[in-house]
This record gives C-alpha cells, sequence and structure tokens, in this order.
C-alpha cells in the first residue's frame, strides 16, 4: 500500500497507532477460536493460548507493532485499550476452573495471582527476546518461564 | 537544580539520557556491597538482590528514570548498556554455586536458564505494575512471581 493511501484512511498518525493496536487484540479471539474448537481442559487451553501467542509475538508483524507502540503508549498522544488486564482476566477464569475440578496443587497460589505470575511472566520473556535478540530466541525462551510457573501450578 | 544548570553540564539530552540509564546501573554495585556484608549463602544473595531492585524500582526516581528511558531506547540516539545481560550473568553464577553446594533440585532448570527466567519475571513484573499501577502495587506483586519460580528450583 502506498504511504499516501494510508494517509487518506489516517490522516492522523495517532489513529493509525490505535488502528494497529486495536488489530493487534483483535488477534487473541480468533486465536482462542482456534484454541476452542480442540476442546481442551482449561489449564491445557491457558497453555495452548500463551504458547500460541508467543508465536503470534514471534511470527505477526501486526502482533509486534501493537506491543511496541503499546510500550511507547507515554509518548503517543492516542487512546490505547488498557495492556495486561483482558489476558489476567482470561487466565484467572481458567485457573479459577481447574482449580475447582481439582486439578491445582493445594499449596498453589491463588487463580488471581497466578494469572499475574503468567502474564508478567510472558511479558517480560518476549520483551527482552525482543530487546536482545529481535525475538529469534522466543521459542526457546518462553519455556524457561512457562515451565517453572506451571510446575508450582499442576498437581 | 535550575533548568539551565541541567543543560550547562549536558547539552544534548542525550547525553542526560545516558547520565540517567548510567546513574541507574551505579545503584547494582551499591546494593551488591550492602548484601555481600550479609555473608548468606548465594541463593538467599540472589533472593535479596532482587528484593531489593523491586524495592528501588519502586522507590528510587534515578532507578525509574533509568528504566523508563530504556524502554524508550528504540526513540533515544544514544548508547546505553545493554539491558538484563549483567543481571543474567550474576544470576547465573550465584545459581550455579547454588547447585555446586548441591542446594538445587534434580529436575530444576540450568543455572542460565533459570536466571533468564528470573530476569524476565522480575522485569515483566515490574513493567506491569507500572503501567497498571504506577509501582504502587510492586511490594505484592513480585513474590507471586519470585515464589513460584523459587520453589522451581529450592531442594
Amino acid at each position: 500500500m502506498a504511504k499516501g493511501a494510508v494517509y487518506f484512511h489516517f490522516p492522523h498518525k495517532e489513529g493509525l497507532a490505535v488502528a494497529v493496536v486495536e488489530e493487534h487484540y483483535a488477534c487473541w479471539p480468533q486465536i482462542l477460536a482456534e484454541v476452542d474448537a480442540e476442546n481442551l481442559p482449561p489449564l491445557e487451553t491457558a497453555i495452548a493460548m500463551l504458547d500460541r501467542a508467543a508465536l503470534a509475538f514471534r511470527d505477526s508483524t501486526v502482533v509486534q507493532g501493537g506491543a511496541r507502540l503499546q510500550i511507547e503508549r507515554p509518548q503517543i498522544d492516542a487512546e490505547f485499550s488498557t495492556p495486561f488486564v483482558d489476558w489476567t482476566s482470561f487466565l484467572t477464569s481458567l485457573l479459577a476452573q481447574t482449580r475447582d475440578q481439582g486439578q491445582i496443587r493445594a499449596d498453589a497460589a491463588p487463580p488471581d495471582a497466578a494469572a499475574r505470575a503468567l502474564v508478567a511472566g510472558f511479558f517480560g520473556t518476549r520483551h527482552v527476546s525482543d530487546v536482545l535478540h529481535q525475538r529469534t530466541d522466543l521459542g526457546d525462551r518462553r519455556t524457561e518461564i512457562r515451565d517453572p510457573l506451571l510446575r508450582a501450578l499442576r498437581t
């Protein structure tokens, strides 16, 4: 697409930034629909979502662009969706279902605390991978944080 | 200090940014000297360093400023120290000592992988806390990621 066409649709840079961030967030319901079709138990759904999100951060230009803009939000004069909150609610709900099915260790953190740890660990891993290795190592790195956090949860 | 005085010492904004980032990094050897004085075992030294770093991110304007500038590095025309690398080496060394003393679980990740997970989890937690709550909840949040990661390491 020519630069002129982009500015026809998005006369202000800020409008373009908001559109990229919203397109980024629109990826997650699509991925959830794919994962839901597999009818996994709730904890496996959570893991599958995080694994596919990691691949999207590694491979999708829109997801990378939205994430970069979210990082730069203090410098951009636009209203973006608040990051982290929806993912945390989503994972909290899946972990609460897992607990109610007796599939979480008795000494594990409550669902909301465990969900916050998963979100923070996932975000930190992809940011460090982005800064140090342009995300090329994200496939290996994500299991380094995912596996110990899951070990603290699984019965 | 008057704005004029700042620009006398730092005629370019970029020079000021580099000075803040270097001052941020200069905090860690000071904190390490305090922790070393306690003669803790290596794993407890790692935990004490991460705990004190979390407090510095919550309370120190210089540490917060350096972290914010590191996040904005793609937009700043200055050479900052590469983030994450020194912390990862430092924690890898402490975890390797802990392993050599037989104090790490046999099924734990190798020291370098465990150190990367600690660094990514720590960074992610403080960034999420910064974005969502201006770091006011960092005291509570840091244990949510620290405790499950440590549980996967400790014998």
